[in-house]
């Protein structure tokens, strides 16, 4: 490799078309003051980096040019910039996704995850970070501790998913914790849950091997259910009878009218339910009477300030995200799209993730 | 009146039927010595208590007894309890409807109105206020100031309502509000934000006539609206453009999929969304979309602590509810009926009150 | 011991002069319609108790007559009121041992702690709870969990403390914690601070042997100071790189200007300082600096609604007091004297528990 | 004045040496992309510039190079960098003197006034804003209302201390305020406090002309009081008399061991003490009293996002600051050495403002 100046070439993951990936060159852009140029060693697919493959969009974001996929990512400083005294070439970092512009009223006010001109990896137009080498802002590169490795810094970006949603739910020592589904975000959410020190976690889906990768990854309660609608009065009795005790906050991780009905009615009164999951825009919901018990809901985007306490609960063995990464594959052409298909069909792979 | 001791009997409205109201006679409880009896001056009619009389029920709770109706109200001490040192014969006072245990958690964590033992005026199976004589906790009394009316008094009740859901969106100084419905209790919530110090309020609605009212009444802008779920787009930028800046809360005062979707979708990211009205139990909304921005929805049921609030209020003259009242009815049978005719049919009819 | 009614007669140990206990009759007061009587069973000897005994006084409360001393305890229940349901006899409870009036706005606004009606064990006028039997209501006994002890029970009364501060200070997974003294309190504190999350504790003191015990405990560092007030800022550099991290919360369980100059330097710019001990009444601190970089103080007064979050974290082994039980004493005349100069000697005692 | 670019010498009052300041020329530093370089119109003294030329220091901030004074300020803009959209030349606005690092940790949680590294108006060594013409980042540059002047534009700074503190002791429509200390700061606090809506507003201080100055912009009360340590107890009960309710929040607009412990004692249990004023470093308080009774005490360091609110308030007329405004001079090498002294001596200067 080498050395990084304005111009640099590497080959990155290109999303050109529906369902078409190509590893193809891509000019780096010039290293600022205040950046650092990463080599990148460990990136991980993302449900919504699938869902853009299948179909060029993902909620309102629409991917009109070729575009560089990827944002779960950890790498090591190849180089700084001039002004940069936080790091050096050769330190191994987990990187922060989203580049808030600092000059809004959200940013200044403690909100930059909901700036409006925020650039985020592989969010149209912006370039994502599955490449052998990405610029970004040394703020948002953060140093892994000796004990944790490339591939569970990568993994900071999910996790952080579920950090913030236990943040937003103000989740603690005290926090009887509800999930709905037990997809990869339902996981993150249910260690983060943990971490925040929740007592009693039980986490609900209709796949039975889902549940049972719940349990062995700590859930201390399961619940399979239905996708009828007509079952929540029961589910929700047998949630709560799981449960033992009031449900303090609720994630719904999956986000449908069922998961979020069910949410709504088994959370105790005066208590919470997150929305996490964004399984369909619009819901019918018994939010009346919810509404009517003081049971809030807050939904979450993205996350913010989340790297350091997810690198500080890797540290300290507080979260163990390494049972979660179940394939990975090295980065050629081949090797990627058969690491997107592996993501997209399920199963059994929680997180797919790219050693390069 | 003679002195009161247990088993005085005096007259009170009952609901013995659909749509069947009857004086009849009354009889008091015991005075226990934190309690005080009450000559009852001022009572308005809610809602609920019309909703009662058209169906026999509200909500879950169902009329199965012959039950006494009323709620909002005020009166004059005519006897107190051993123990009662705060009041004493003559003074003039609100009353507080909803009597809570004290014993579980939700009352000892300063949730008393989630409490599951609540007992209610005018809930089943207890008995409501509008009668010549009620017995109450003196502890739910409030002594009134010497410029406000009984009337005004009994006007605490509604207010409550509207102070309660400022108190739960976290209205201030800095908090734009929008809210959904200009009826009863959209008309109060103007009013508690307003007193709470917000600097902006529009009001939406689908009548005219109502709107007029609120802009009579303080509104600072107002928006009339269609109840075509097609409009919700084009009316969001109406009532933006109203607003003149971004929404921070919303109270949605009708509880309808349209005026939830509105609010939703209005509201600013990062703002509140506060469920005040019941039109709906189940609702069809774009909850990931409003989750996704982090616009937050909290609830409401009934108050806690806000008599003494809707006092200081209404002592200053940072709210007068006065114009609100536009029918006045005398406590007899006939009267009684055609009362609670007149809160039916709505129209002109803001608030109809009782006096005894 | 008798069935239980009005007029039962049983031992208690009463303050009757400094430094004087005796153990002789007590009258038991009747047993209301939501009381339990409880035949005590565990009862732990308090600073407070020690403060009362030495000097007939604790802050502004007098003892004037005779007082039945002790509050911390657990015990049996042998009789209930007509209304209680939520106890039988034979029940093992842990006691709270305040009666807040519920009338007033303390009481209905969360904070009965700071009630100023409040009835609590042994302080003036109110009796205590170090005899056979006691009297009490039934909300405020907690059902002891099977495996957790009566002694175990008795000391949710110390461990409340530090819960109650650790709330008031907001401690979590994300805070770091300084404690300033390593006596009981400090040592609760710890206890509880770790239960919250905190991952990182740091204790100081100028004992040795007592940091010496903080650290089998579980203190992740530990500091020994001097009494001197110029070593202040040596001591925080010392503090500060024990912690390895800027201290988010610092508890003062000690309370006097040099522990408190020292929690104010020491604590991060936007942290919180929480004052639980009471050493000094007027302290010479740097109260200026600390305000300008943000630096809250927090108080406490007791705690609020801990007895099932206390005995939740004894029930799941987040917290072991046992090893702070270091001397037991049975409950008569000569052992009464010779445990409270066993807590008044300190020294190696840490809790010193009575067994009736 | 020329168009400007690198290199342009315009002239600004430098601070020199002790009781010396010097109207001479300022080069400005270049224009970069998101700046904006402004002609300033209004500036007001401070009475930490007052502070610094007296001693040429203020807290730990020590002028060892001479430096350009002043930070209160409002001007037109002249010319904006390539990337500034939001404002164009001739555009009135009021400056906010602190840029802050976008980097740290306390800029990305919402506490930028925080930051470690902020470079601030007048702070050593960076440079103040009494000058002709100043560059400043453009986001740190707020529009003016039409309806708002450039002097009171200025005022914005000494009301954001007032606001910021308002803020941080949560002040609403339902808290009553205790100001200790009517000088300037005393004034905009309670200004501030009314626009949040503060029902009940007392004022303290050792002054008769002070106290009738707050009088007639406000105050519902005022208090006279000695600076004798003796007389706190009676003062204290003079205040709550005065105050005819509790007091909730407390600003100590002073910061003198005497003023912070009436604060400390006049606020009501589960009140709040702001500390704002800087009198004493180190202070003799009675700090266990004040825990034992929940009072909290927050402290503040500038502020942080009050500059739209501030304009907001002049804007609506919430805030009238003109009357503050009590003296005005030119900017002139003799006119600015007699503004600073009249600004020093006090008297019935509140306000000294340059009209450049």
């Amino acid at each position: 490799m080498g050395k990084g100046g304005e111009g640099d070439v590497n080959m990155a993951a290109w999303l050109v078309g529906v369902n078409t990936l190509k590893v193809q060159p891509f000019k780096l852009p010039p290293l600022g003051p205040h950046d650092v140029k990463i080599n990148m060693k460990a990136v991980g697919i993302c449900g919504s980096d699938v869902h853009y493959l299948k179909t060029m969009r993902c909620a309102d974001f629409i991917v009109k040019e070729p575009m560089v996929i990827g944002h779960e990512c950890a790498g090591i400083i190849e180089e700084v910039g001039n002004e940069v005294k936080s790091l050096t070439p050769g330190d191994r970092v987990a990187l922060e996704p989203g580049i808030s512009c600092w000059r809004c009223s959200y940013c200044k006010d403690g909100s930059y995850n909901l700036c409006p001109d925020m650039k985020f990896f592989a969010t149209p137009p912006g370039h994502g970070s599955l490449a052998n080498q990405v610029v970004h802002p040394a703020d948002l590169c953060f140093k892994l501790p000796d004990n944790v490795s490339l591939e569970e810094g990568a993994m900071c970006e999910p996790l952080s998913v579920g950090t913030h949603a236990c943040r937003r739910a103000n989740v603690g020592a005290e926090t009887t914790v509800l999930i709905m589904g037990a997809g990869p975000i339902g996981l993150v959410t249910m260690l983060a849950a943990r971490a925040f020190g929740a007592p009693r976690i039980v986490l609900v889906d209709v796949d039975s091997h889902r549940l049972s990768v719940a349990k062995q990854l700590g859930a201390d309660g399961i619940v399979q259910v239905s996708t009828n609608i007509q079952d929540v009065t029961n589910e929700v009795a047998e949630i709560q009878k799981t449960m033992g005790a009031g449900v303090d906050v609720t994630f719904d991780c999956a986000g449908f009218s069922k998961t979020m009905s069910t949410a709504l009615s088994a959370t105790r009164s005066g208590g919470k339910v997150c929305l996490v999951g964004m399984g369909h825009g619009e819901m019918v919901v018994p939010l009346t009477g919810a509404a009517a018990r003081e049971v809030d809901i807050v939904g979450i985007f993205r996350y913010k300030n989340t790297w350091p306490l997810c690198l500080e609960f890797l540290r300290t063995g507080k979260i163990d995200v390494k049972p979660l990464i179940t394939h990975r594959f090295n980065f050629s052409q081949s090797e990627v799209v058969e690491a997107f298909e592996t993501s997209a069909r399920g199963g059994d792979a929680i997180k797919v993730m790219f050693n390069l």
